[in-house]
């Protein structure tokens, strides 16, 4: 029995030849990676431990991003603790208040995380770098801690479950409602502790942003990762972005898969998560009533990238958002703000009446913002719905693509972009 | 004894010929102003009211600007209570989020406040509107729900001190270093409960932005207001931006003042209010030693218009922050946001390394977007450096102008704008 492509990165960092699901290995880490709310619990964990020091000062990244600019004396405190452990340690990867971006999308952008590698991050989105080939899944701040101390993990192997994609997605379809399609199709536990491995010819019609949104939320499925593998797409990505080498590796003719999906890419609609739930998805057309929402969020890990504010700018160009809706443009980094500076994107959203905030994770996890308040509903680009995620229990968001979202924030209510075209 | 030209507007809008300080008269007014943190009070203090509503629609504006976009449940709440109350009076001048702005840059901008009105705001930079010729100054959220409730106040008429500008300021010297050489001087009660007025040949010489800047701070020195003279520039730039009519009055020439000062403008010098007081002012050639700095805030009701932003970018372009600082520039309203970005400061701006947060007080009152850590420093262009301002009770701020910021930005301490021309 052979290897999923999950299956062969890790046995390649851990020195074997062959793993299986379910097996205990320690595998060698390429990146470990820190925001401002894990990193200070991984540095105290870590002062504890009997180490020197980080086991390699360019194979650590940091990235303040979820309180950032500071939100309150907490943040800042916690970021002081982080940028102090980055001095001291002289981590290279270090991303000041300026250099920054939402971490998911900096890392790529930045040539951190490339098509082979291994890597862990004290954030559940971590997963994320799938897009390009490589292992990467969240952690704890202990395993963080661990990971910066000695460059290796544990890792129970995962089983895998495929998907394969095929066909084309019609315009307006996008990564996101590929994935909120399969989280509705398999539930938020669906994938739990598996691989998501993305197969097929239908890929080749997916873009990188697309790619990135749909293996960042691979987690809302359970997954504990999800992957692509390498085409001619992800290596002109990684030759644009990094310098440093990648291996590309493939998954076995006879790799064992717990289930396999068959995904006609043309037949998707614009599909929106309902509340409380990731899982709770609807095509626009299975929404019959009106559901009217008080602000739109387009932004975060999950869509914040150029691809994302150049179809929410599409829309909202020549158009305005509806009476008393508060539309929140967050470009996930600084080299996505200034790219949607230069083409204009900024001034259609500023026209359109949205405002544009500086990179952040912001009102995603409830941090700023964009914070709701009592029955107060938002629909949003970000990956989570649960109760309370962004704001006060009793409010609600329904997560969507850039293309729902931003047709949503014109009609104040949420809509169909397809019908912006008739 | 003549009137001061505060005197005159206070007495045309008491229907009195002549008034005096130390009077208590009842005046009508023109705007009333709340923002999200004290016009919920004030809706509150309203309700407990016997009132049918508001008593002019058109006269009152709302402007959540110092948690917006809401930063947390509390603020949203706040918000949402503000929006509320709009709604159900049909408020004309009430701002949503991508209409909004920073209040006292807003109205102005917004036409909403022109020569000879009086004006009261629950906010105590409420005095900004003094650099058009109007009577403007803050009050409790008590004062302004009797006033949304009846249009008038009761003041206690203010005795005056003549503030006589003369000369051209030297380059790099604006508005902010004319107010703050002016605290420094009189003390942060030095015009308590006085009429700022502001005279002379020198004031040609002062941008619509400098006097802005410098009325906004009349309450640094305790005063009730700070008053300029109308101008030609003064009225273009309300035709520019007002449509309704004006009245200019004009301080009688037998005009009582406690205390005249006369100040030579070209005499000033780049000036810095070190902690914890605004009076605490020291010329950039008085300070001796290096003052190491981890922030710098460009923006706010005092610092964040399109002038402030031009000189920003003037000192930023073709430089870079320095390795490790933060610099956050606020523009204050989304007018300024759009004209910095097309006329590529804000590009210069990111590419210096800056963050550009979306329009919002932030952490100018410690709101977000920018709080201080324990022993953390920061030059910034607000109006108060008082002890926890900004974050920490254990932090520092240093108040300056844009360009002796984006001048400490480049250098990592508190530098001369002057130097770089050398």
């Amino acid at each position: 029995m052979g290897m999923t492509m999950t299956q062969k990165i890790l046995a390649a960092h851990a020195g074997l030849e062959k793993v299986e699901a379910g097996q205990l290995i320690e595998a060698d880490l390429d990146l470990v990676l820190g925001n401002d709310i894990t990193s200070p619990v991984a540095i105290k964990e870590m002062a504890k431990m009997n180490t020197k020091g980080v086991f390699d000062k360019d194979k650590i990244a940091l990235v303040p991003d979820h309180f950032v600019p500071n939100k309150d004396i907490k943040s800042a405190e916690h970021c002081k603790c982080v940028r102090e452990f980055a001095r001291r340690n002289e981590i290279t990867n270090y991303f000041e208040v300026g250099e920054m971006g939402i971490e998911h999308a900096l890392l790529p952008e930045k040539g951190l995380t490339v098509a082979g590698d291994v890597i862990i991050g004290a954030d559940s989105h971590t997963c994320t770098y799938g897009a390009l080939g490589a292992f990467s899944t969240g952690v704890g701040s202990t395993d963080m801690a661990a990971g910066m101390a000695t460059g290796k993990a544990w890792f129970k192997v995962p089983g895998a479950i495929k998907f394969n994609l095929t066909g084309k997605p019609s315009k307006w379809i996008s990564g996101k409602d590929v994935i909120l399609h399969i989280i509705g199709m398999i539930g938020v536990d669906g994938a739990l502790y598996k691989s998501m491995e993305f197969v097929g010819d239908g890929i080749r019609n997916l873009t990188m942003d697309d790619r990135f949104t749909i293996a960042n939320m691979a987690i809302e499925a359970g997954g504990k990762n999800g992957i692509f593998p390498v085409d001619d797409l992800t290596v002109a990505y990684m030759k644009e972005h990094a310098t440093r080498s990648f291996t590309v590796y493939e998954a076995d003719e006879d790799a064992v898969y717990d289930e396999e999906y068959t995904i006609d890419l043309s037949e998707l609609k614009p599909t929106v998560a309902f509340p409380h739930l990731p899982e709770n998805t609807k095509t626009v057309d299975e929404i019959t009533e009106d559901i009217a929402i008080d602000q739109v969020v387009i932004g975060s890990c999950t869509n914040g990238r150029i691809d994302d504010m150049r179809i929410a700018a599409s829309i909202l160009k020549d158009r305005h958002v509806a009476k008393g809706m508060r539309c929140i443009v967050i470009p996930a980094t600084q080299a996505v703000y200034l790219q949607a500076m230069e083409e204009g994107l900024l001034k259609t959203f500023i026209e359109a009446g949205a405002v544009v905030s500086t990179p952040t994770c912001g009102p995603c996890l409830g941090g700023y913002m964009g914070i709701l308040a009592e029955n107060e509903r938002c629909v949003s680009t970000t990956n989570r719905n649960f109760v309370g995620r962004m704001g006060h229990v009793k409010s609600e968001i329904y997560l969507a693509s850039p293309a729902v979202a931003a047709a949503s924030a014109v009609a104040g209510k949420i809509a169909d972009p397809r019908k912006l075209d008739a």
